[in-house]
């Protein structure tokens, strides 16, 4: 079976059990509504993929993995829920976002709500390797908080390093990834090191997945991306590109880019000479680097991982499949 | 050791070992500081000083139970953080609520970090107990959600029967201090049973505990109670005072109480108007009635524990206190 396949087959046993939990069966349906909703809007259900994945590569019985995967993804979408209220974003994924559709309060609520039921899916592992899951899960669980908060503090600043940023999408963003890869190790009873190491696996992978989104977002084909080109630039985001063209530009190149943002510049205009400035600085190329130079990292640790190599096939592509993806 | 000696000494435990969390002294600060800030100001602690006695009274190690009785106060304090910022309340115990002192986006985020600390503290209990204790509060967590949106959905409606109202307290506030005794029980290897009942006790002792709050913000004497008394009243709110008056009314009695609300009386009106109407229906003493059989109800709960009577006394005496206080 190739790599997609694979996926897909995983992917369905997640959606088939998605499906199963069915939340607004229950009373007040205002605060299970959401939950539903959220679940249902989608995704590459990445994370709970790695869950079996993983589970299965260290010999383990994915059927025991399912449910914890589900607590991974109901997990992800309660801070979803929470994050839209913070960026007060209108849209996710095509659709109103929780807060939108119903108001703050059903956003808050049921994002609690989705986080207690996301530590009910994950205490179902057989209490042999409950201590550890969970050690696993709170210590993920905190990152993201960590993360969610660096991403606020770092929107009011202009002085972010990137190792800052990068620290930041690790715990936002990367942490997740390789939580759900280490707990579906541990539920196969894999040695702690090796469970570790899958940790770091999707650690870096997801960072590089990050990067490679800013990159997209300014570097991708609209066409493939399936949405408008530059949107970063335009509303002046800290992304990897923008931070490490703070930090390569000249005294003249930082007094442009102050200019491009403060003199009542249109949209196109704003993009077409931040455009310019990453020319000039070799950004795409820089940026291309560091997800290359991430993408080593995760398969050097994927590499120190005791299990036979052809195990070890489905995540070298998947990690590919994150790294060249062009949408 | 009398019962005051004995709820100091356990409280003493838990202010002490709430001291050493200090989780400000983590990175990002901006997301941990509410954490001290809400457990700094303080309250009665009365739901893990319940997990501490539930597990003495088993026979347990009181030291074992602090962590997971830290968890269960931190996850009450999440819900104070997430209620204040729903209920756009300003003041809790006197100081400013989070999200007053801080923004919303603080509120949201450092509740949600607050409550997985609240399971990362639940997870401290031995192995073995693990399981058990984890089903125990993932079940109270959930109640707890479903009546908080109960209690905003009553908002909005004057159709809330008596059997509602009792539902949603009991939801809302009272399983949590269940929770906290049958965690503690659960920790000292209580039988299931035991520990069950010991659950029953603290949901009928919280709900008439909720009653009396009621009863003492119309009855009650504003010296000992400590705030001005009517607020209630003033605000207009579905307390369990007001819902029976609506059960009982005549139908001029109900357009009376419509016209209070509807006419622009003062709060000095309103509060004078509504109490005549309960002088009238006599829901004073229903309401006491009402405390009473909930009491009662937690007296049996507790009768039919297997644990010597020496071993209830301290439980009895702190539902008398609970039920007969006068502040």
């Amino acid at each position: 079976m190739n790599f997609l396949e694979q996926y897909r087959q995983y992917k369905s046993l997640i959606e088939a059990e998605l499906e199963n939990l069915s939340y607004s069966r229950q009373a007040p349906i205002e605060v299970y509504q959401p939950l539903d909703y959220m679940l249902a809007i989608g995704g590459k259900r990445l994370r709970p993929v790695m869950t079996l994945a993983a589970c299965e590569a260290f010999g383990g019985d994915v059927q025991k993995a399912i449910l914890p995967a589900l607590g991974i993804e109901v997990f992800h979408n309660f801070t979803l829920i929470h994050d839209d209220i913070m960026d007060n974003a209108p849209i996710r994924r095509g659709k109103p976002t929780v807060h939108q559709k119903w108001n703050t309060n059903v956003g808050i609520l049921s994002g609690d709500m989705m986080l207690i039921k996301a530590y009910e899916l994950v205490c179902s592992v057989d209490a042999v390797q409950l201590p550890k899951v969970l050690r696993v899960f709170n210590n993920t669980a905190t990152k993201v908080c960590e993360g969610q908060q660096m991403d606020m503090d770092f929107e009011e600043k202009d002085t972010v390093t990137v190792a800052d940023y990068l620290q930041m999408i690790e715990a936002k963003t990367a942490v997740l990834l390789g939580g759900a890869l280490q707990v579906g190790a541990l539920i196969a009873g894999a040695d702690e090191q090796d469970a570790e190491n899958m940790y770091c696996f999707g650690c870096k992978i997801g960072s590089a997945f990050q990067v490679k989104d800013d990159w997209l977002d300014t570097f991708g084909d609209e066409q493939k991306v399936g949405k408008r080109i530059g949107g970063d630039i335009a509303e002046g985001k800290n992304t990897f590109l923008m931070i490490k063209t703070r930090e390569l530009a000249s005294e003249m190149q930082r007094s442009e880019l102050y200019h491009i943002y403060h003199n009542g510049h249109n949209d196109q205009e704003k993009i077409q000479s931040v455009m310019n400035l990453y020319h000039q600085l070799n950004i795409s190329e820089i940026t291309l680097d560091e997800i290359n130079r991430l993408y080593q990292e995760a398969m050097e640790a994927l590499h120190t991982v005791c299990i036979a190599e052809d195990k070890k096939q489905f995540f070298k592509e998947f990690a590919e499949f994150l790294i060249y993806r062009d949408f």
